[in-house]
């Protein structure tokens, strides 16, 4: 016979196993995620995590749709592994039409993928918490929004000195090209390069905004806009007329009647770097500044229309697991989840098994956790009791069930007692 | 500008959105996989959806090899958008190695992909709830599996009147081959061509197996045996010392020990069309012969050894969601499952849009989930109230907030008063 392959045990290069005890700490947080979302009143949706390329086809630069993990499919077509879920949901948004009543609000939690050639060590996967709201064309969409990650991040024990939310609006971009009367062409282009500028040099920053054929003039207005961190200090360089200030102005006097003024900061540098944004965008980051953005989000009111259909206002964010995880990390907030069952069933003579399959079978049906043990010694069954925290040791002996009877070991108490079989509960 | 070309609102052929009614039964659905396995003392494991081409290179002619949705990544990688979670669990089994304790008892729900260039509305991907158990040689272990299964059934109100499970053993087949001195290495082949009995005819059947080189005599032999319904003539065909019948007999009785003998019945047919099964194959099906299987599973004492490293006995089934739908609806066994919302509140004024942000915010920090409704008439509120099943109508006025109340709404009662803001529950 051939000798077998040894196949390589590692899941594919950057990509992720869940066993037993990270896919505790993973629903943990996805349950934590879909608590949020609840008490938000969002509803969950899905989509396949194979998508057509066309979805993604954007022409702006951006890094997103330079790493696709895209292929032809057997019969010709191009698809890609999704990058990002916004898409997807802007397509579902479409096709439900006129059966669905505006304004939707709609969750959900999937892996995206990337490919990059150049690796050492970046991720090609992560499940990402998306939530999006679909037809409220005002602030109060990205208010909610901030608020439930604000909760997020409540509920896990992350406090306001740990992290913040940086926040702007693509209308103060807006605005400044409007001063020097670029052509509104430029405008994602921009928003695109712009966004790069905490990765690549001013300067580079500069040579690729100039390329588009910007003027220096703009592009000084568009640097020095840019490094603004205080609304009054926008409102005196653009004017109070502007809807970027008064959108940013409603937003913070929101904030402070949802009670989370504490985690939110304006920064006019934060532009985010999906093509698709047009108002106000945010970011949430670690104030000890060692990590990349734990999310991000932004209005995009003119994603539908991309795709050929009559738009509508929108807003959502992405919410990453693996940065997340890394900060938890850090905080000291990832908690101790280890295993819990309520009984172990073990049969102490090879002819038990039957009486013990009965036992172990009508606990089930009342909705205990059961694990039957059979061929190993006490000793063993107790250890494993202890590592799996069982909380009953329920013993099947032959002098015992002769009177019907089960031998009850609490494992807490080590108390110890005699139950009728038919009576356990 | 250019044009938008107009996307398709479809997910790729093949595939399914889950709109948020379709996203509340399936995870009813999930759920009820997961409590069962919770139940049984299963522990939850994932895996990514892309995994390494070689996992699932086997050579013996099966259905799911040939359909598989494979491509090469950009680094020349050959992988493949998994059609089946086993061989992940195998992997993962051997990567763990000697830091998990024997046996193991895993489950998963995933989604699972193949590709046919013929389709005709076949699906391209569904669901699949596995659970398996490593280093258990004996048929408890099977019999612990299909109590899972039927514990489904029975949570989600299936008879065993709508639903029977099938069951055999590979070592059926085997202790024919040793009849007819059939060399070991056909085992898996002639496995794989007797599962297509009820696709191709007996004839085709027959042609295959006497293609692999079998004598005519073996290939009468085989189809003999395929064809009994009953535990005592397979005895009498192959005498009583063969462990076929062995374990067959253990596992029928341990079935009554369970409870669950209604449910199974012994069927020499079935093989299943998994190269790997060595012993117990077992499938559900619907007894009234509309659908194809259900789930199916077995024993795979020998899959470990194929990625080169040390045998581990092992024993799973697959549980796809897709036929299992369609029996539940055939049931009529979908449950209601309509949007439930704990509160809606409302400014009755646009200037009172900052008082119910902080009603909202508090309730949700309370743990309740909060619909906020703006720049509606109170006329869609209501009916929107009653769409969305809304326990508690919050009306935030001008004069109550005045005096610091909100007016409340139970919408089952009609019942209306008016509380302090501060002291909403």
């Amino acid at each position: 016979m051939a000798q077998p392959t040894v196949v390589d045990v590692n899941p594919p290069r950057g990509t992720r196993d869940f066993p037993p005890e990270e896919m505790r700490l993973r629903s943990w947080l996805f349950d934590n995620f879909r608590e949020v979302s609840r008490s938000m009143a969002f509803e969950e949706v899905d989509f396949p995590v194979l998508e057509s390329e066309a979805l993604f086809i954007r022409k702006a630069g951006e890094e997103i749709t330079q790493q696709l993990y895209n292929f032809e499919d057997k019969g010709g077509r191009r698809v890609v592994l999704r990058p990002e879920i916004t898409p997807s949901l802007a397509r579902l948004v479409i096709k439900q039409g006129k059966s669905v009543s505006l304004p939707l609000k709609w969750f959900t939690i999937g892996q995206c993928w990337r490919y990059e050639r150049m690796t050492r060590g970046r991720r090609r996967e992560h499940y990402q918490w998306n939530m999006d709201i679909f037809g409220m064309p005002k602030v109060r969409a990205e208010a909610e929004l901030i608020q439930a990650i604000v909760l997020l991040f409540e509920r896990l024990g992350i406090t306001s000195s740990d992290v913040g939310i940086r926040l702007s609006s693509r209308k103060v971009l807006q605005a400044v090209l409007d001063m020097y009367s670029v052509p509104q062409h430029l405008f994602t282009q921009v928003c695109v390069i712009v966004d790069k500028l905490g990765k690549l040099s001013r300067e580079e920053i500069e040579k690729e905004l100039i390329s588009t054929g910007l003027s220096s003039e703009a592009v000084q207005g568009i640097i020095e806009v840019l490094s603004l961190k205080s609304l009054s200090k926008l409102e005196e360089v653009l004017g109070s007329g502007v809807e970027a200030v008064a959108d940013l102005k409603k937003l913070f006097s929101l904030a402070e009647q949802y009670g989370y003024s504490d985690w939110i900061c304006f920064d006019a540098s934060v532009v985010r770097g999906l093509a698709y944004y047009t108002g106000i965008v945010f970011e949430a980051f670690d104030r000890e500044g060692e990590l990349r953005a734990i999310c991000g989000g932004g209005r995009y009111d003119r994603l539908l229309s991309t795709f050929g259909t009559e738009d509508v206002p929108a807003c959502g964010f992405g919410f990453g697991d693996w940065i997340f995880w890394q900060l938890l990390k850090e905080k000291g907030l990832l908690p101790d989840l280890p295993r819990q069952i309520d009984d172990i069933v073990f049969p102490l003579d090879e002819e038990l098994e039957g009486p013990a399959s009965s036992v172990a079978s009508c606990l089930r049906k009342k909705g205990r956790s059961v694990d039957l043990v059979e061929d190993k010694r006490l000793k063993w069954v107790f250890k494993h009791a202890e590592r799996i925290n069982a909380s009953r040791l329920i013993l099947v002996g032959k002098s015992e069930w002769e009177r019907g009877m089960v031998r009850v070991k609490i494992l807490s108490t080590r108390e110890e007692f005699e139950v009728k079989a038919g009576e356990l509960q």
